[in-house]
Parts: structure tokens; sequence; C-alpha cells
């Protein structure tokens, strides 16, 4: 085994703890990763919520890092030792199913095993995450960061950015589109750039004014507050894609409304049930959806497309000793837009 | 005013009684239509069992029927005395607003006029249905009957056959296309012909092996029994299109399963609230959409394939005098697959 150090969940405290931890020896097809960067998603706020000791074993949040490969397994031809690279919230899939087989390895039948807090395919041993200075992954699950990208704020690009560019591949967004971002956090950032890099017509929602000149900044058109009726009225019918990113459950119906006919609702932010009218689906002929993760072919597609439009996360950057205070403040969406770890005071 | 007769709810016993009606005179725009056969509706059962004469007046169901031509209004081009006509569930729209403009009264910003229990828009009076010997109506909204098509199986493609078309045609359904439909009742045996004649690979999914035979007979290549595990697991993300027509509430998870990676599961069969789990549309980027009735443009196309494929209503005809029976039997799905009044016996 491989002696590393990583920010452990604490389970009396819910807090993370500086901890030794260790890492499996390279199989063959593996790459040693050092982790310089790792994003602070959402979804790491929640599992440390949730986080028991005894039901969930160790826990090492992070699930979006770039780093730089340190050592290859010897079946490895894709990657040197020194190649800069990216890995996401996935790590394995079966790879023979339908789904793998398409290059959803996302929506792999036997459910894919995820950066951290899943069961390792050949060992079962419970996977840590990239709240850490080295992780050991198949190289299948790697990929080459593209010359040009920030490496720090590339690294949201591995989860929050493929979670939006996944839907707005599926639904055909190009430069004949108008599409809606509602909120405007780590998602709804990057949706916005994105989408506007595709030449799409883009609008944000939010709740107030607050972030309208940000907003224009990062390249939307237009800017509708929520809580205005009179300007959702004068968007309804407008979109034909809506991103909704909005993390906390809310009433689905406004952004229905505001889809074009034949258009879709990406409902991204939460998980969890979701009611609508059939009306709201009915009258306009509207679509509900959603998205997350993505496949390796579209991950891989992302990056190159970021890299040609220049485009990453806007970051705060801390030193990974303040993890625990990025996860409060992210509690309470106080960043703009992600919170990214460097990982070079785990030394 | 025009006297004629027609089938009117009585809402002490929640049963249709034969009165005498009266229609509007002819505007400019409109048509006089003697109607012979019309279609038995859930929509009819659902306004019966509603109704409650203080609140809503007078009701007299129906809306998808078919007749002939009797006179025609000064500024009518397109109709003559004698034509065969159909009407479906609207007979006016703002045709003004954006939908209606794109050939969507289905979907005006106004509402649509209902045919039955809605506003007339220039006198305000309530539309009395086509469970009657004589139905008025702006002729923007009545549809020439093409020659070859069944004027008694025909009057239920103006409500049950555009509202499978709709999707069918919206969700891009072709030859190269899987389509399962759940439910095999009036929109079903419907959505089944029309799969098979758009030349998609058409399923039927149903409770029980009964309808095996039928469903094979109109058209469908393969039948999936719902109540059999097995069979459900076998079919999962299979179709690019499910239709589900089922007219009670249920739950929605089993049928998004079958749907195939970027398909979509068409919600037909009730409206009211519906809950699904985000993740059953996030895995497989599925979509959830409805549909309802049609525009003009859309409800003539139909007829013109209709003709063209051979394709009516398998019916059960009866004389309109029997109509409370064909509403009880209705009730119970005790009907393959629609009922068709004749109202010739209202002379």
């Amino acid at each position: 085994m491989r002696p590393t150090t990583g920010w452990q969940a604490d389970s009396a405290t819910r807090t993370l703890l500086r901890e030794a931890l260790e890492r499996r020896d390279l199989r063959p097809d593996d790459i040693a990763v050092r982790i310089e960067y790792c994003g602070v998603c959402h979804t790491d706020l929640h599992a440390l919520q949730a986080h028991e000791s005894d039901a969930n074993g160790v826990l090492v949040p992070g699930h979006e890092f770039t780093g730089v490969v340190t050592e290859v397994g010897s079946a490895v031809l894709d990657f040197s030792p020194g190649d800069p690279v990216a890995v996401g919230n996935l790590v394995d899939s079966c790879g023979m199913c339908r789904m793998c087989q398409a290059g959803q390895e996302n929506f792999c039948r036997e459910f894919p095993t995820l950066t951290y807090g899943g069961a390792d395919r050949r060992d079962g041993s419970t996977t840590l995450g990239g709240y850490s200075r080295e992780y050991i992954v198949t190289n299948r699950f790697a990929y080459h960061l593209p010359a040009g990208l920030d490496a720090a704020a590339a690294a949201p690009l591995l989860c929050a950015g493929v979670t939006v560019w996944e839907p707005l591949q599926a639904l055909g967004v190009g430069p004949d589109s108008t599409v809606a971002v509602a909120g405007l956090g780590g998602l709804g950032h990057l949706a916005v750039k994105m989408a506007t890099g595709l030449g799409a017509t883009t609008s944000v929602i939010s709740r107030t004014l607050d972030k309208a000149d940000e907003a224009r900044d990062l390249g939307a058109q237009g800017f509708v507050v929520s809580t205005d009726p009179k300007q959702m009225e004068a968007v309804r019918d407008q979109f034909d894609v809506v991103i909704d990113t909005i993390s906390a459950p809310h009433d689905l119906a406004p952004y229905l409304r505001m889809v074009a006919m034949d258009g879709t609702l990406s409902h991204l932010g939460h998980l969890g049930p979701v009611t609508v009218e059939t009306l709201d689906l009915l009258i306009g002929r509207k679509k509900l959806s959603s998205a997350g993760s993505g496949g390796r072919p579209s991950t891989a597609a992302m990056l190159h497309f970021c890299a040609e439009h220049g485009i990453t996360a806007d970051i705060e950057l801390l030193p990974s000793s303040e993890v625990n205070r990025a996860l409060e403040r992210l509690a309470r969406n106080d960043v703009r837009y992600r919170f990214v770890l460097d990982m070079s005071d785990l030394d």
C-alpha cells in the first residue's frame, strides 16, 4: 500500500480532519496522480452531513480534481509521468453493459464506481476521494487536461462542468437556441459559460438583481428576477432549454412555464422526487428531464470544448487546510462560484 | 335560434336525458353540421360526474364527431352543403397569440373554446357538445373528412386520434423508432395503429395477456405483461417513446424504466399531478412529457395520414339512445375500443 495524506470525516463533529491514508499499489491499468487541486461540490457537503462512521466506513470527499501523473501501471499506454490529468466523480464501471458500450458509463447498469464512497470493483474496498494528496485510478477514468486550461479553475469542470454539459449536448443547444439558467452557483455559472460558448442566447433566472452584472460578465444576455411576476410572465414560453440548477427543493411550475413549445426543463440542482402538473407539460408539449455526471466520451469532449473556448470555473482557491470553512460557507451558498482546494499544503 | 335535439345531463341522476336544444343562427363564418356519429370519450364521463347544473349550466357532452354540412354562412368558402366533415374538442381560439399563430390552437394563450362546456368567444354562451343532431361551428374548426374513411369509425380520430398523433409527431416517431403503448383502450389502440403506420416497431404493455392477440391484430410486434417483473426487466431501456394512455393515476417509474437512453415517456392517460424520482429521469437522460388534443394543421395532417393508411378506430356503434349504457360501460373500461353513438335516432 502507498501512504498519503487527506481530509477525512470525523463523524462526531461532522468536520474533516487531516489524517494519514493508504492507497492501493498500482495495478497494471492504474495511474498514480499527485492531486494539485480539488473542487468542493455540494455532494461533498451532503456526504459529510449524512456520514456516520460505523455505517459508512471511512469518508474522504472530493470528486473533481486535477493533478499530475507520477507513476503508471505496466499496461498503461496513454499516460506518462508528468502528464497533467483530471479525474471526475466516476472511477470505474462494468464496461460491458449497453450503457457502458455506448460511452455512458455514468448510467452503467451495474452502477458505476464512485470516486469516493464507492466499492472498488476488484477488492471491494471503499473508495476515498480527492481531498487528498494522491489518488490511484484506472487510466480509463483519467482524462488528459488540455493545454491552456488553468489546473485549479479546471477542476470543477470534472463534476459541475460535465453535469451541465451533458444536457446542453443532449438537448442540441447551439446558435439557434434560447437557454435560461436558473440558479447561478457552481453548476449555473458553468452552464451560462458553456451555453454561450455553444452560441446560444442565454439568460439567467435569479431571485434578486444582485447577480445581474456577474451574469452579464459570464456571457448572459438576459436576466430575469424570479420573484417579479411581471418579469416571469414576460418570459413565458420563451426558452428552448431551461437548465434548473437550484440546489433546494422548489416548485418547478414557474420554470416549466418559461419553456418554449416542444422545449425542455432540465432539472439538475437536486435529486429526490419532483411533482409536476400534467397540464404544465401538456400545454406547449414541454418536457422534463434531468442529468448528472457524464460518460467518458462526453467528459473528454467537454474538456476539449472548454479548452477551445477558454472556459473554466470562476473559483475561490483555498489551501486544503481551509476545507471546513469552505464547506461551511458552501452550505450558505456563500461562494462565487466554486471553492477549489490547493493540496500542496498536504506535503 | 335553430331548434335541435340532444342528450343533456340531469344533475340529480348523473344520466343524460333527451332534450330539445337551441343552436345559434349562422354567423358569416359558421357552418351547420348534421351530426351523424359522435364518439364517447373519457372526458364526457368526467364531465358528467362533475356536473352540477347550478354551477356548470347546461351540459351536453360530445367532442369527436362527424357529419354532413347542411348550410354555410355567407363568408364560408371552403365548405358546401353535403360535404362530409369532422369536428374535435376545440371550436375556437383567439387566433392571435404565438401558439395560435404557430397552428397550435390547442395551446392558445387565451385558452381555446371547448366544444362543450366552453364559453363562446362572441356571445359568452355555454357551448353544447356533439351528443346532438346539429352543431354550429366556425368553419375554421371543421375539417373535411377524407374520402375512404368510415364516418362512424373516424369520429374518435378527432379527439383520441389527435391526442396520440401529436406526441408521435412531436417525438419524431418513424421507421427507426421503437414505441411502447401502455394501456390498450381508446387512445392506446389508435396509438398502436398510428405508430405502426409510421413504420415504428411497436409493443403493447398491458396488465394481463388477455389482449395479446388483439394487440397483434392492431399491428403490435411485441407484448409485455406489466405485472410480470421478468418481462418488465427484459424491456428496460428499450423504447424510444413510451405512450402511456392508462386512464387511472399510477406510478410512472416502471414506464420510465423501459424508456431508452434520451427517450421520452409521454403521459396522456389522465391529467393531474404526477411525481417522478429525479434519478429515474437522470439515469439514461430520459424525458417526461404529455400531450392533449392538437392544433388545426396537426388535426388535418392526422386525418390525411389516417386516410392514406386506412386507420380508423375500432368501435362499438350504438344508437344514441344507448348513451347512458355506453357511459356506464366506459366507466368499467368495458369497451373495445371506443363507443360511437349513431345520432340518426334523434330525428
